[in-house]
């Protein structure tokens, strides 16, 4: 295969198989038709123009489809762009699908679930227990496919399972540090916060946000399904009250999204472990690629930081 | 009846009944326990000291009591105080009843429930009409009684009643001169907005926040509540959706409480005339003694402004 | 007529005549003179370039011309653009106005200056009638062409008219519902708040701030003009003052531009109406051609909101 | 004379004169009426109370009052108290005035009215000159008595002008420094930039805010006698605008009460030396006493910061 | 010994050894001098007054004594207060000793020690190991004496220490989860981080700060240390400057004290850690007697936040 | 020479020599490099692309080069642009050196050295004297070549001596008003408190930050060698901690890059007039060219406001 976009530099010959995550139709300055793809594979993207694109083209090169291109990379205005030289639909002799295009978490799918059903499976609490296998398995299927996020952290497939799975080895070594922690409700709450995703994302390729995901939010979506799984389940008592704070207040404020603030010991430690493991995945995937005693792009949700390889570090395994 | 508490002043003698609002037990210096009770009619509040409370004392001048006292206001350190020269249980014989002490909405919940059903009943979405009438049902008798706040505004029997009525009444007004609006929503959205504090506060007297009200709020309260209810009456369908948008986004900001900001117009329109409805409430209380020519208390929640009754305007009606 | 500039679609001839807006000359990398022409209807506005224009092009296509145009709607880097086949200025034979071009409130100025002269007439208080009065006479015809803002809201010719009559049923309504505000004032405060606006904006067609209008801004400005209307009357009073108050405090906030923040209940009042009849208005304006299902275009001065129009809504009349 | 109340310590006797700066009545918890006095000196204030006040000691011991008094400093809860043994009403015999007990500025008021109308006499642009001696001249006797504010700093009598001189003398040094600055602009906006006090504020002794300062503030007062001003010595030209851009802007911003930023840089320049005259002003006032190697208390308008005099400086003169 | 003073009742009788932490005199209103003496054991801080309080008084019951006290426990406005029925100082024959009677760690100093100079030893970057070690010797016995902070976390004796040995296996934990991170990095970032606060703070006991602590800070006192170790250990190469920008940028912002914001991955890390370890220290303590289904205090440096402990909890172990 | 680049209209031949601040090499869309160079003279800058560039172009052409251009300046997309006819380097013949194509202070090096070598030369507190003329001999050579900005204000050759010595002429006007200001400590903050600049910055010419720079801030790097400095100097003294108080604190506030605010008169002191300086010189900048009764180009750090220069101003000299 390809060695990657993102490793091609300014002035090379490409020639490779690539998965189309959008595609626009325009009218150009000569009145004629033009698609702007957006090229992907596992590296990265790149934008590319079809000139003169006929009504075929338009079906042949849809959002999803896979192709093979022949081009070259070229500078335009300061960003890399594809100059197209042949392109065309990918055949079933081609041999290549779409998982070979998109990231994913570096564990299966399975072994994370896994490894989340032992968690559950340790819980005492069996008000919090049956709740939390209730609703996990009711979303089983997309919640071990959606990213954690449109961009910034755990954007990839697979990316929600593996921010909690994180998330929940980072909460059993901070229940081993601090011992009188609730280990039920954190490892709940760490399984729970972010599942309303499922419903607020639109899935794992091209990711966007749903109207229901616009207008509630994946905060409100879970806290209404705990609420409505108690009832099903025929749970009552307070650890549905206090499972639903712990989901209401995770992202720690008012202005970042959450109606309540954290006024319980595990609900402060889920969101600040929640920061730990986004923070340090966003500074790793903006550091994989700088050379010791270099500056990363400016990274956008981390106050538009910029970050710093030391001189005495390693460079970057591959490049 | 007496003359109210909040029109004695400083050295005058005091001869009437009071509703005890709240009784808290301490130890003196001189190592006897004594008892702090706040008194209420419908005018306000006064503080008093019962000194060498014996047990008894404890169990007549509880929290709820109804009483009949004699004593002089007096000024102790600046504020206004009681100091009693006799204090006696009511009895059957006063003819005193609780309703007689607390303030309540200027119309009757009969009239109020009336007005707010008519709303409901001009409705022509079904799906809104269902879940409004539902909830409402639901939640009848403590919505009736509710105050609409521990303090600030609409904070008496029937409060938060009486604020839905002059909401709907603003509601209509603004729909006459906008006529876009959607009556159905924006009338469903005033009814639901606030109903979640029937789970929030503690009820009409001495009114405080309970557990559930602390660790979820009124607002993801009756977000779940209206999920439940689309359930149950097996409505499906994007009202259900903007619905919960509504009171999800009615405090207007995430540093306000709200998890989400208003994108739907209806939306937007309730946060603004739940805060017009609140602050004119507001202005109102501070003015309601001022003199001409004077400033009014400063008010908290309105930036700790203190308010200005011109010259050539009316001095209260009695005072 | 045309079906306005706004209903084309990008790869649509355009036959129509047009207001010249605005026309800047740029010299191209040919180093010949072209002019930039914004052209407008009463439907929206169109960009377009005229290359190798002679100096007569420069006089017959300035700013405030009317022209003739055939040409193509194309899409330029992203934006629609139209592409001249053939331009010319019109002429007497070709019976058209400025008016046809420009939008404008949807009631003629003279009922609005009528509706207006009624809340006069009907004010009680001597002082606040006669300098209300006289300072709308003053103004007239400035006030009853002006815009209201140079965009976000009530941007049209007759703008700001129409902004003070709609407040001026506001809070005829509201003073229905909240019986104890001093109508007079209120009134007068809707009447004169925005009225420094015919000093600081310069006109009703491609609307800027004049050097006077940066330097003080449209609240000193009236304030200014208040003090010396009541001087010129001889009228003496607290009413001068409160009114000034009224005028100075209408943003509500520092940050928004007032010096003082309101402190009498009229002058909340008026806060929260401007309020409301601003943000409404920007509201309907973005949804105005909003498909149901659909999210408008974001809106800067509603924090940059785009809002949602619900799937069960009606869609535009007219598209 | 006394050696001043300021430099007394607990548990010393006071045998001195005083002028009592306010006099409130209250009831104490055995009925009987007390007064408590502020007494003040012009090395500060103390307060005491007269218990068992008849109606003659409050005719007597008024507001701006003389007295004679012996008693006891004492500590009471942390604050300094004066324990009255006697008091009486100073009489002629006792040849005391006002002015022995109230601060006021280093230098006498016709030496600063006269320095001040030198800077007026050398400007040369005369719209500017006209304005400002027009002005200064209608205010005269005020501006030369007013504090400069109600405390915080030069809160004395003539504060205002010494504020004033001061700041011209700054503004001086810095047109030395920076010669393009236009003089003439900078002198007269110093000059009226604060003028508005002697309508906002109540006059040298107990200052308090007026009416008319609370609903519109010395920045639009005197934003609206510059126009007057300019209306009744028909001056036009820019120069008008321009004055008032500077008064209404030298807060800097608008939460700082300013309706405009500084866009002229003689506004800027204003802003600034009116910043650092106040902020030295209120740092001397707090070090004043304070022995080296030692904290003042906190400075609220200076961010509640504590000043810190350096181990290996001067103590204060006298202590 | 004593159950501990924070365990009495108001009402009980108290007869206990205790630590002077702060003596005050004071005049009271008879004239007479006082002590205000705030006596503490390892439980917690109760005020008493000692009325009449002879010179000897002052010198026996100076700040750091031991004494035995008899007396009881009341409420005074709102507060307990010891009310001394009998005080004397401890003597040779009452065996107690100061480390009886204040807070510290729940590790020994020499365990912490050893912890630490293990994770120092396991370094592998010669210049960080020895710039590490060589400061942590410096100031080796300050360092397992002092408190992290003058209250709201680890503020007992050793406090620091214990602070350092958490954050280490937090640290630990986390680069086990995060293989990439540099662990020398972080170590030295965490033993060095609050070094400096051995010289901003005055010691263990009635801890406040230095005068060099108010200029400079514990930041800027260790970021020079840093530079000097370097310097006299003859140590160049940028892990000099790395270790000085972790310790600058370990409050994470400048509204937190911090010069720098984090912008190498080991420095946002260390701000991380020293968030949750202190975090959860404060939460621990806030929660430490509060019984399942009760709120806790308030917690200022925690936004102020009363902390709720479920009702499905385990109440403390003793009360 | 010519009359300047900032001199030219678009339309005009320029015919001069330029120093080359930055050359880019980039890939156009016909695959072949091409340089994006920024040429520079007193007066300004302007962008040239240099199409087909052969490697001996980019040798020839590189940063820092001196070349002989003729072209025509065009308007490219709305920003000037020099469009090439011919280039060439220049030579030996040509008589041109880079110091004559680089704005600097308008004072020399040698003149503003002995200025500034006089303060230090009268201040009288030796610790202080040898501190400050130590660090000042240190860097004495960068001292007097470094800008004191990369851009905003004084960011040109000389600049951070200039930025001084302006620095130092208000200190001495403001300790002749003020004359209890200590003025070794503010003569010596002056000259210390951007001395860090040197190694925070790369140099005069194309000046970016240094990793150092980055990493630390000349804040921190010059607290430490003051540090450093006295320890060489063997200089013990609170004076050390003062002046390092005043540089940690010259920036006024932590968000401004101080980790402690001032709470030494004389640090306040420094700040202000470190304001006064820079905002002086950057509103004189923005306003040198404009016309009366215009306003200038945003400024981006004075909180992005546009200055206006009033009409009866007068215009630029040449222009």
């Amino acid at each position: 295969m390809s060695k990657g976009i993102r490793n091609y530099q300014v002035g090379e010959k490409v020639e490779s198989y690539f998965l189309i995550k959008s595609a626009t139709k325009s009218i150009a300055s000569n009145s004629k038709p033009f698609l702007t793809l957006i090229l992907s594979d596992k590296t990265g993207d790149i934008e590319t123009k079809l000139w003169g694109a006929s009504p075929e083209d338009e079906a042949s090169f849809a959002s999803r489809s896979l192709i093979y291109v022949q081009g070259d990379l070229i500078d335009y205005r300061g960003r890399n762009q594809l100059k197209i030289s042949s392109i065309r639909p990918a055949t079933a002799l081609d041999n290549v699908k779409i998982g070979d295009f998109v990231r994913s978490a570096p564990i299966s799918a399975e072994d994370m679930l896994e490894e989340i059903t032992q968690y559950i499976f340790e819980m005492k609490n069996p008000n919090i227990q049956r709740i939390t296998r209730h609703l996990l398995k009711k979303h089983q299927q997309e919640f071990l496919e959606s990213p954690a996020a449109t961009r910034n952290h755990h954007e990839f497939v697979s990316g929600l399972a593996f921010h909690v799975v994180s998330m929940l080895r980072l909460a059993k070594s901070l229940s081993e540090l601090y011992p009188t922690l609730d280990t039920d409700l954190l490892y709940s709450g760490v399984i729970l916060h972010d599942l309303g995703k499922v419903r607020e994302l639109s899935g794992p390729i091209d990711t966007s946000y749903t109207i229901e995901g616009k207008l509630l939010g994946h905060i409100s979506i879970i806290s209404n399904e705990i609420d409505a799984a108690a009832r099903e389940l025929k749970i009552e008592g307070e650890e549905v009250t206090v499972l639903q704070h712990l989901v209401l207040s995770h992202h720690g404020k008012g202005e970042w999204g959450s109606p309540k603030v954290p006024v319980i010991r595990e609900a402060e430690v889920l969101h600040l472990i929640d920061n730990v493991d986004a923070k340090i995945n966003m500074m790793d995937r903006a550091l994989d690629r700088v050379l010791p005693g270099a500056f990363s792009e400016r990274v956008m949700p981390l106050e538009n930081r910029s970050f710093y390889k030391p001189a005495f570090h390693e460079p970057p395994i591959e490049m």
